[in-house]
């Protein structure tokens, strides 16, 4: 089997994204370099019988993108064996945007098989990114009408550094058995509204947006989103369309949470431990105590 | 909007599943009893127009199940507020398998607009549950051939607990940005084959198994695989399909994740920190201290 035929397996982008980020601890704020997990979509399409099908889009850090395509396929039993793979390539029709490119793997398949993907619809790991690259995903989201957040709270690093302590108070489940994510909403002064857990993040976030559908209370414009874990794409994604101007993590967020969050004005903390986090993008909605 | 017409909204299993477990810890074990994440797969279906359409199936925590339902409809852009929605219940069709009721919510919208998903499907999480119970998706994966796994070697306690610290040695990324997720290979002594990254779990497994394909290496019926977080369905389908006989996580396991490795006679490790970990299934694989 070819690997590189067209391109080398390579990532324009790379697996790290670097950024500013302003480190809030004590009360004080510094400047610092970081860097964060890329996170892009990656589209793979199978080659197969003279035909071209998207089997799915994954939200992925660039980096071993061949092996995520043939792993794929090998996981869903489209592939059995690596004989059956004839090529893996990326996607180098100059009609495919550049920056796109590196985020679409094509897959040949040997012999003329046919693939009846639609009975398999259902089956595949794809996520709402609506693009191929990182800003198709953002365009995306400015398509389906999402407003740039301008307004929101002004909220103290002390609210925020008492988040943590409320959500494990909160999250009764977790301490019997240690695997489920929480998210949760908080009022401007970090009283805790609702809070959702569930095996799996984004559910646990749609979870709660769905609480506040069907509450009434979208959209959410006065309030902040904490998750239990890392931010990705998926949590903007949806605290974004409940109208959320703040989004809390205890882990890192992804490139691509950070690009969501400053491309529409939301206020974006990560690395939530103790009496220091993380403030992304969105610094002028936190405030600092007064020297 | 009515919530509960046709049955009230609560899971037939609940959010915790009671398991059993060996804690081993400094090479001697004790049996315990204690509680899971439970996961078990909705199937999210829309009614409208006279027509009945699936949305979704995604792995959930049971529970607010209406809420999911709702929130993963507002978070895709179907329904644009609560007065869209007429009715959300579970599926009580008496062909449906009672077990699986309460793993269907419908979703009836107002009005006779017409939904056309397909543009949609490459942008809704779904996952490989082929059913929509546990046991449905334990029956598909038998249907697609993964045997049981009546081998494997026996590890000793000391290598088990070795696997975290060369796990995190070899992260090379995971200081720098602390959002990636990492899925390696192991042998049965403890030495490390090979290791993938990602934003994603189950990129990183996917990327790790594709690279056990394309290089020959499948299936890795000697080996350890690890993964940085939790343990799900999916990583252990994965795993499964690769032929591992050992599966390692630094986290919890879900329900399905326990219930697979049963099934299929696999080794579940989870909680591996310092000198204890947990075993859930498969503990004729771990090899104690010599008294």
């Amino acid at each position: 089997m070819l690997r590189n035929k067209g391109t080398t397996e390579k990532s324009r982008r790379g697996s790290k994204t670097k950024t500013r980020v302003r480190i809030v601890e004590n009360g004080q704020a510094r400047l610092k370099s970081d860097a964060l997990a890329t996170e892009e979509p990656m589209e793979i399409r199978l080659l197969t019988g003279g035909k071209t099908q998207t089997v799915a889009v994954t939200m992925r850090t660039p980096g071993a993108d061949f092996e995520l395509a043939a792993g794929f396929l090998y996981g869903e039993g489209i592939v059995g064996s690596s004989e059956e793979i004839l090529k893996i390539s990326y996607c180098v029709d100059p009609e495919v945007d550049a920056e796109q490119q590196y985020n679409i793997v094509n897959v040949e398949l040997r012999g003329n098989r046919e693939y009846d993907l639609r009975s398999l619809e259902r089956h595949f790991y794809t996520t709402s990114a609506c693009g191929v690259c990182g800003k198709a995903s953002l365009e995306q989201l400015e398509i389906r009408g999402c407003p740039v957040i301008a307004r929101g709270p002004v909220v103290s690093a002390e609210t925020i550094t008492s988040l943590p302590d409320k959500l494990r108070e909160t999250q009764r489940l977790f301490d019997s058995t240690g695997g489920l994510h929480a998210a949760a909403l908080f009022d401007a002064e970090g009283n805790l509204v609702a809070l959702r857990e569930d095996v799996g993040r984004h559910n646990a976030t749609d979870k709660l947006v769905g609480w506040a559908l069907l509450e009434g209370k979208l959209p959410v414009s006065d309030h902040i989103v904490m998750v239990s874990g890392r931010s990705s794409f998926e949590i903007l994604q949806k605290s974004l369309t409940a109208g959320a101007p703040i989004v809390c993590a205890i882990s890192a967020p992804s490139s691509l949470a950070v690009d969501v969050a400053r491309e529409f004005g939301m206020t974006l903390v990560g690395f939530l431990r103790g009496e220091r986090f993380n403030v992304y993008t969105g610094f002028e909605r936190i405030k600092l105590q007064e020297k």
